[in-house]
């Protein structure tokens, strides 16, 4: 079943301390599809500048992702510059230069309006609804969401959630969305808000599932080597969505391994800079590294 | 088999958002004695002043721990003020008062000295070291340290790992004793300081368990209420010892059940303050729990 995903593609500066990479290919439509695409037919929609190397377009096309919902307009494309600390957490944005990212109003195409497996990575709730809107008919909707939107756009944010089944979002989106301390209340009161299926994704901690009045509390992966975290959330997503896509369930079963293949997925794209290491992978290092991740936390 | 415990038994006085506790029964051998009785016979070693109250040697003696170590001396028991703010890490100390753990210098009892499983909470390790030196053929020792002998006390320190089994620090202490930010590699490096076994608590994050060249990643059971973190490490480590302890094995399997343990028992440190709620509970409460936390993290 395809994956239509629709969210940004970029080009990222980012400095950690182990390097730098400069206008590596980013963008949350980007590590999603990368990551995704393993398990399902993924339809990317986002808008890239003139200015966007044909080596990566060539790369999306290796990849096997449908690009017709790929507009290419007159201007630049949107850059972000960002720089981690040793914690890796929280970036320090040194510049966020929207290009034509700032006017994007995605338009579907006819043959994407058919499907059924939905992501809205993390725009303006607004246009995500305006997304929603063009979908005949979405079975499965998840969309992700930043404090900047919680803020700003709170009213369309809780309009958006009633039409969504799955939301994914961070710890301190989640403490802030609800202004609770304690992630259990907290997962809790957003499934009130409309979502059946939560997620709040806790980074190198892990990530806990919201779903049928049960808890299901994963662990992280353990790396020795993390190098660029930029887009962990995105992968994290794309391996949920495509594996449930996959697996054609959705019940307490399924989205359990959907979240531990989401959490395996964000381990091979923390481990490089921009989407190296994503693309380089295949499909048997996966099988392997969940093997080991059950090795890693059965008692 | 009977484990013995030294550390302190302390009062507490003791602020949370949720509240506040005075002069309240507080201390690492306190904690672990009141989690270890569970699964195994306590022998505590500790000293307290002629102040401390009747009411809390009553209650050491209802949960049948062995009190022949416990020295009342002239003078004043050790007293602790913390506060902690709404992430419940790092309480800020308002008050220290050593009062007559200032010169402990335990004696081991005859009786006690030829136990096979003892834990050294946190003191001194010159001090640690002494008590080892009065145990005739010891099976298994654990340690528990803080970030002040890491810094005043290093070389005393690492004399000591090499004579311990199982070494549990907290996430802080790992990093800054290994110099290292990444908790796999600093658990690798403690390894080679002597202990076969070493656990690195993360406190609501759960705990990681090093062992045989292997790793155990261990998810923090997750709770709706937790008033008072006070005493949740030591709570751990009577858990984990206790396990180990009725068990008489330490296998991998083993050892990994004795985290669990461990992990459980804390949970029920933390929901009240003291040990209000530790000297509440029966036997079917911890294996409910541990149920609990069964189908919490499968998958």
């Amino acid at each position: 079943m395809s994956i239509l995903v629709v969210g940004s593609v970029a080009l990222d500066t980012i400095k950690t301390p182990f390097g730098k990479a400069e206008e590596a290919l980013g963008g949350s439509a980007t590590y999603f599809s990368a990551s995704s695409i393993f398990f399902s037919p993924v339809q990317l929609v986002a808008v890239v500048g003139k200015d966007f190397p044909k080596k990566y377009i060539a790369l999306f096309k290796k990849r096997g992702i449908d690009l017709q919902g790929l507009t290419i307009k007159e201007g630049k494309t949107f850059r972000w510059e960002g720089e981690y600390g040793w914690d890796f957490s929280n970036p320090k944005t040194i510049a966020t230069h929207l290009n034509v990212f700032a006017e994007f109003n995605p338009k579907i195409p006819e043959t994407y309006k058919n499907c059924e497996y939905v992501f809205l990575a993390n725009v303006d709730p607004q246009i995500q609804a305006k997304v929603l809107d063009q979908i005949t008919k979405p079975r499965l909707v998840a969309c992700d969401t930043m404090n900047y939107w919680i803020e700003n756009k709170r009213e369309y944010l809780l309009k958006l959630l009633k039409r969504v089944d799955i939301f994914l979002l961070n710890e301190s989106e989640a403490k802030e969305l609800t202004q609770e301390a304690n992630l259990v209340v907290a997962g809790k009161k957003i499934g009130k808000l409309g979502p059946k299926i939560i997620i709040i994704k806790k980074g190198e901690h892990g990530a806990l599932l919201f779903s049928e009045n049960r808890i299901f509390c994963a662990p992280a992966f353990l790396l020795e080597s993390v190098y660029d975290p930029t887009g962990a959330g995105d992968t994290f997503a794309g391996g949920f969505m495509g594996y449930l896509s996959k697996c054609k369930k959705y019940n307490q079963a399924a989205l359990r391994n959907a979240v531990i293949h989401g959490t395996i997925m964000a381990t091979f794209a923390v481990e490089d800079f921009s989407l190296k290491r994503l693309y380089s992978i295949t499909a048997s290092d996966i099988d392997k590294r969940i093997k080991k991740f059950r090795e890693l936390t059965s008692f």
